[in-house]
């Protein structure tokens, strides 16, 4: 009895472990400030609760078509289309368990074993776990530090390129780093991607997490919208994370393939909540407002305690729940050389818990700027003051 | 911009086809007898449905472990070891978003391309699709009808594991032919298995849907348990199919594997339903007491109509809610040499609707015997008896 060898090649979240740890601490009798999670503290709104119940009630207790039902799919058509200026209908979308299973399912569809895939590195790192699983090359692309936040390097991205190179898997309003192009980026992108005849993955998982303006797709750009699948998902927006449901929206012929790969991965995503997402898109829009307004306050006031900590130096993002300072000088004024080793000193000394951007991808070769991310979607107000002053305290002893 | 070559090599459920033409047919003003579902038109018991509400609004609405909440896992270990007779831990359980998931988990877990799999045929398609979408190849192994069910052919399985032969497929209590094995027929395949150091996949989908007595699982044979893993679902036994919850329950190392995989693939699966199912497992056993009496009244109604039938000879099955009689003296007196044909002329003439044999799995070489499935689950008594008198009509006339 064996196993299979490919699944050397498969990774994981090591963020996991950061949780653990933080619960390990907290069970020793800490009050732990949990800045780890991209998980929320707050309720999913109340109008997509009762339609849930609704529904069961209703008897949406059995199976349901594999690409999803059809009243969910036209409301996903004309919120995703309509929030991104573009025409979707009810064939544009296989809706999914989650956010996530659409970028295996993108993966297994457009690439052949020994294809090349561009992935933003940090970023969320199932896309580098399902490249190399899947028998590709998982090829990352860089950010460059800026004053008000982070670019892509456009130049370096470009040049790596080449004739194996199948797609792109683009991350506007980013995780770990909540990076957001320029219009000048986006178009960059979207000129690369039509120039050598690639396909684009959006990860929109943020979309919807914006504070100030509108939010911007890359599917608006001509040409784009007939090579691109949207990764849409509801956990984030309804503060719905462990409900499970999502969506692949793209062309036509790509989203029949996905909802095959549906019928044969999990037969379909749990109908009632199906049914529930209908309301979520097109009832009561308070509670995803509410959700916002408190996320507002909470990015502030970790800017701001972060900015209050000598050395650190971190630009206001406009969208996303995560902040990622860079740490050089603390760690240098500390004589840490390892980035794990402050993440476990701030846990032990200030109880607060965060990630290191060793959780985001495989570092680049020539990285040397240190860097951590604090999500602040899961922690109140006056916690994040409380962490952030004990924080300060650790961080410039 | 291409697609994977691999997607050629994935199969589908092509049971969908006969309900889209069953709905187009309702659509017209037909009332149509299902017996295609294996389905429910069955509330699931209301026990779970207040456990779910009550779970949402206790808050389990963010993320929890890929591997499943931990209750769950004590829950399924205690409740799946104790009716097979055996011992598990949490530890040995995986929770999936239904039963499905682990057939692909499985195969991705043990699988290289080139290594070959038994699976029963026919059978649940999606054994066969998932085999050849990963690269192996899909070496069916076939029943023997008898007067009282179907029997596997040992010798033909025997003969068909080769030196590249890596697991079996095993689904007792079997769709779609409701076949189970006699204590001898699984210790054949214990033997086979143990000899030829071979991983199995027991599909336990119906292993609670038993109406007499108890059911046998191959895990009770000793040297079964380290080779086994269960695929489990809540589906059936609760009637809750459209809510995708299930587990892979088996030896903690292969259990880790596919864990990981949920990490990659779907994050976890759903909070509260998870919680839910503690409940269903630990609580009230009136639903699905209830629904077992249900189902064994519509099996002997669906058994006593079937009989009625000149030409029709079936068995009556402890379990599974499937008939799957041969047709063949219906075809010759009729002058039809395509079970599909049978199919439409029964929708169209009776209202009939039901599924054949071509819907599981690739027909092997040597067949000559035509079979039609019965699934008794998504139709009332009273719907079952009139169903039959007008299949009685058709299929005499």
């Amino acid at each position: 009895m064996k196993y299979s060898k490919q699944l050397k090649k498969l990774g994981t979240e090591t963020a996991f472990a950061v949780s653990a740890k933080a619960r390990a601490w907290a069970e020793e009798g800490n009050k732990v400030y949990p800045f780890h999670l991209g998980d929320f503290n707050l309720p999913t709104p109340d109008n997509i609760v009762k339609a849930t119940l609704k529904s069961i009630r209703d008897g949406k207790t059995g199976y349901c078509p594999s690409e999803g039902i059809f009243p969910l799919r036209e409301a996903l058509a004309n919120d995703v289309g309509t929030k991104r200026g573009v025409n979707y209908e009810p064939d544009n979308i296989s809706v999914q368990p989650g956010g996530k299973p659409t970028i295996g399912k993108f993966i297994a569809s457009i690439m052949n074993p020994g294809d090349e895939v561009l992935y933003p590195n940090p970023g969320y790192p199932i896309y580098e776990s399902q490249i190399e699983y899947q028998g590709g090359l998982a090829i990352p692309y860089q950010y460059v530090p800026r004053a008000k936040g982070f670019d892509i390097d456009i130049d370096h991205l470009k040049a790596s390129i080449s004739d194996k190179t199948v797609a792109i898997i683009y991350n506007n309003y980013q995780n770990p780093i909540s990076a957001e192009s320029s219009i000048e980026e986006m178009e960059a992108i979207a000129e690369l991607a039509i120039a050598n005849d690639l396909w684009v993955l959006s990860d929109d998982a943020y979309y919807e997490i914006i504070y100030d303006g509108q939010a911007r797709s890359i599917v608006s750009i001509p040409g784009m919208k007939e090579r691109t699948v949207i990764l849409y998902t509801f956990s984030k927006r309804f503060a719905m994370t462990g409900w499970r449901v999502g969506g692949a929206i793209g062309p036509k012929k790509i989203i029949e393939h996905i909802s095959k790969l549906n019928v044969n991965a999990e037969s379909c995503t749990t109908h009632f909540i199906q049914d529930a997402m209908v309301e979520a898109l097109n009832g009561d829009q308070t509670g995803p407002q509410n959700l916002l307004k408190i996320l507002k306050e909470r990015r502030n006031a970790t800017v701001k305690g972060l900015n209050a900590i000598n050395g650190l130096d971190v630009a206001l993002p406009r969208s996303t729940f995560y902040i990622f300072p860079n740490v050089n000088h603390i760690m240098k004024s500390k004589g840490i050389t390892n980035v794990e080793e402050l993440q476990l000193g701030a846990l032990k000394n200030a109880n607060v818990s965060f990630c290191t951007r060793d959780h985001f991808g495989r570092p680049n070769n020539e990285e040397s700027d240190y860097y951590i991310r604090f999500a602040y979607s899961g922690i109140n107000e006056n916690d994040i003051n409380e962490g952030m002053a004990k924080l300060k305290n650790y961080f410039e002893s």
